[in-house]
């Protein structure tokens, strides 16, 4: 098998001459396909071990019961299921995400939950709600690469703030945003995944979070935290959300897409109450309502199902993988390599060698039937060459290992070209490139 | 019962200090909710006949049939039904969107049609591709209460073109292009609702597309084509939607949730391949993808049940209740009023006498248990002061010549009020006010 990029089809800028270019919008041009699009593609072929993607394993949803619950809901409740909503959301549900919201210590009202497409429309919307081209959001770097392409998307100018295996790291951010103010820049708010970080893998220590929320409320900087992975811990205490300390400063994004599955497409926003009204208002012209449909089968599951007990089955699997795919680096990894060690979560970042680019391997790897996402597509402006994202969510422990081995069989061969050609040309970074399909 | 609007609660704006006030994008001050909004949480008292809303009557849906389908996808698809999607939407049901759109004589290839949250979540994604703040977007006058809400989200300026009983005048529309375009504005597209349009019930004639085709194409104007109602017509010949004309110029906007069930929340976009290519990546940052599941439910229904009879039996229903309405009207309404005769859609737009304000009226209608849309609603800037919408989609015929009967007995008495002392103060219009949640 031979992959060659850029034979990449179909490529929606360039290849083609567009009637409407003039007629666009100043932020469509940062609405632009990642150029590892094309690759993934390929990457999705069964012989392909893929630790791209970011996709749940749900092979072990109770798929009979589930099926009852939706077919119950017609039946029952159709009448109201099947008809518009509230562009809130359903108030049974906003209750029960306030109780799947207290197992992590955050005390909320329904009133204040938004339900959502995902928590990535919730983040379109805030976004939406705060961001004037030009303004700055700070994100931890690397980061989510589609929260990326939402503020890019803004026309914001993101900038990164450092993280170590504690997390961000706050004197950075205090730095940063100290400079920003004597220049006088519009700094809208600090996005953060604190727990189990996309794609970093590491999780924001408990004497840092009072730390980080004490500089943006002295800043006056809102929160923007993003936690989907909070509930799959495989080790460890539990760290409580920023949300948990601060109501007032923090935004607060949650979803179900992790925990029982994507498939539903429901999301919220926990938002201080002037913040929440905003986002209501953005709901509607955004889509009118989410689907009542899908919020009461969610609501039943909740109300019926052990759901509690779901997630614990969830996190074996997990914690499984992830032993997988830590034992199989510290096994195999050539010198001069370093990775992540999550507690929870479904990534491992990891650091190649000097002069190592991690995109202009990848062609390579998928050659050899395996495929990770590039470090690059976590920062915006440049960053990540020497990185890569790696995910032991989906494939089984067999996978991961085998992935593993043609992993840093590509690695060492990339090792010894360095060594005696001198390395290969590094990537200059990219700026606001889409996610590939597979990649939330 | 008394209904003072001003005691309205809650009120995002104003009643409450809002922290945050200083931090919201320039777009937020578009995002306002409506004045009348407190008064359709009365109005949907079950005492009050709403001729306000534009809920579907989805009573005749065959529940059972959908309960089991819903259940097969889940049990026999689950686990790629309720995983993560693609962005552009499923395969299987593009093909089918295209099978729909062929009723209406639109020629389209699956790889155009982009799956979406209702056809709102098109129309936002349209405008946020192509609008930039300042730029010109072109609707009827009166149109879509949500539609303008959308395009003031992305700080358009919204231009109205005149109506009347044959839809939008092409040389309304010719004029005011030439004149926008001697001053050198940015104008993005016409968007329209030609066939039953929201609010004013009139269709677009067979005559005026080509006019209005012509003019757009001369002018470089992109058109988006809104046609959620198309395929429920009451009587007459169908007219072909502006897309089956012309395929490089215009954007389609279509819809299940008059057809099948708005709590599925599935719309699509029809888009030349550029502009498709462009909607991929904001559907992207926007929410992901859509859900799976969702669209195989539909895909069923589609596939394995009787759709089009369906359809028929929903005309039925809505012919019945349009005749109610319009017979109602003939023989009640007082002189000096006017209305429009739907052939199809929803709705019936009603011009008041001379000093007869529609919204100052709604209170004491509300308080004598009927609820209407002021058509200043419809309006951006201005417009519609004497106008309402009647909508009898939802109300059964009974409730409909009760409403018209309590409707008409409010608006004597306004009538007798004008005669006496010189009329009611007149409103100033709206600008971008949102929709109550029961008017899409």
């Amino acid at each position: 098998m031979s992959v060659d990029p850029r034979e990449s089809q179909p490529n929606p800028q360039g290849s083609r001459i567009d009637p409407y270019v003039d007629a666009y919008a100043a932020r469509a041009a940062g609405m632009v396909a990642s150029e590892v699009r094309a690759l993934f593609a390929v990457a999705s072929r069964p012989e392909v071990v893929s630790l791209a993607g970011g996709m749940p394993n749900i092979s072990a949803l109770p798929l009979d019961a589930l099926g009852e619950l939706a077919q119950q809901v017609v039946v029952e409740q159709g009448r109201t299921a099947l008809q518009y909503g509230s562009a809130q959301g359903d108030p049974v549900l906003r209750q029960q995400i306030c109780e799947v919201m207290a197992l992590e210590e955050i005390d909320a009202s329904p009133d204040d939950v938004i339900v959502t497409v995902g928590s990535q429309q919730a983040l379109d919307l805030v976004t939406k709600v705060f961001v004037d081209p030009g303004d700055v959001v700070l994100t931890e770097g690397p980061t989510y690469v589609t929260a990326i392409n939402t503020f890019a998307a803004y026309q914001a100018h993101i900038e990164h703030i450092p993280m170590d295996d504690d997390g961000v790291i706050p004197e950075a951010l205090e730095e940063r945003l100290a400079a920003l103010t004597r220049q006088g820049k519009r700094v809208k708010f600090f996005y953060t995944v604190p727990t189990f970080n996309n794609p970093a893998g590491v999780t924001l220590a408990p004497e840092r979070r009072h730390r980080v929320l004490e500089i943006c409320e002295r800043f006056n900087l809102l929160v923007v935290e993003d936690n989907p992975y909070g509930l799959l811990r495989y080790e460890g205490d539990p760290v409580r959300p920023l949300r948990a300390e601060s109501e007032r400063n923090v935004i607060y994004l949650g979803s179900f897409s992790k925990t029982l599955s994507p498939g539903f497409r429901i999301g919220w926003a926990l938002a201080p109450a002037a913040v929440r009204d905003k986002l209501i208002l953005a709901v509607e012209s955004a889509m009118l309502s989410h689907s009542n449909f899908n919020q009461a089968i969610v609501g039943r599951y909740l109300a019926t199902q052990p759901w509690p007990e779901q997630i614990k089955e969830f996190n074996e699997m997990y914690r499984a993988r992830r032993d997988a795919m830590l034992s199989s680096l510290d096994a195999l990894m050539p010198p001069e390599c370093s990775w992540t060690r999550p507690s929870g979560g479904f990534f491992v970042w990891a650091t190649l060698p000097e002069g190592i680019n991690s995109k202009a391997m990848l062609p390579r790897a998928v050659n050899e039937r395996v495929a990770y996402v590039p470090g690059t597509g976590f920062y915006y402006g440049g960053g990540g060459e020497r990185n890569m994202r790696l995910s032991f969510c989906y494939p089984t422990p067999e996978q991961i290992r085998e992935g593993v081995r043609r992993l840093v069989s590509v690695l060492e061969s990339e090792i010894e070209l360095r060594d005696t050609f001198g390395g290969v040309p590094s990537s200059t970074g990219r700026g606001g490139e889409a996610p590939a399909p597979d990649l939330p």
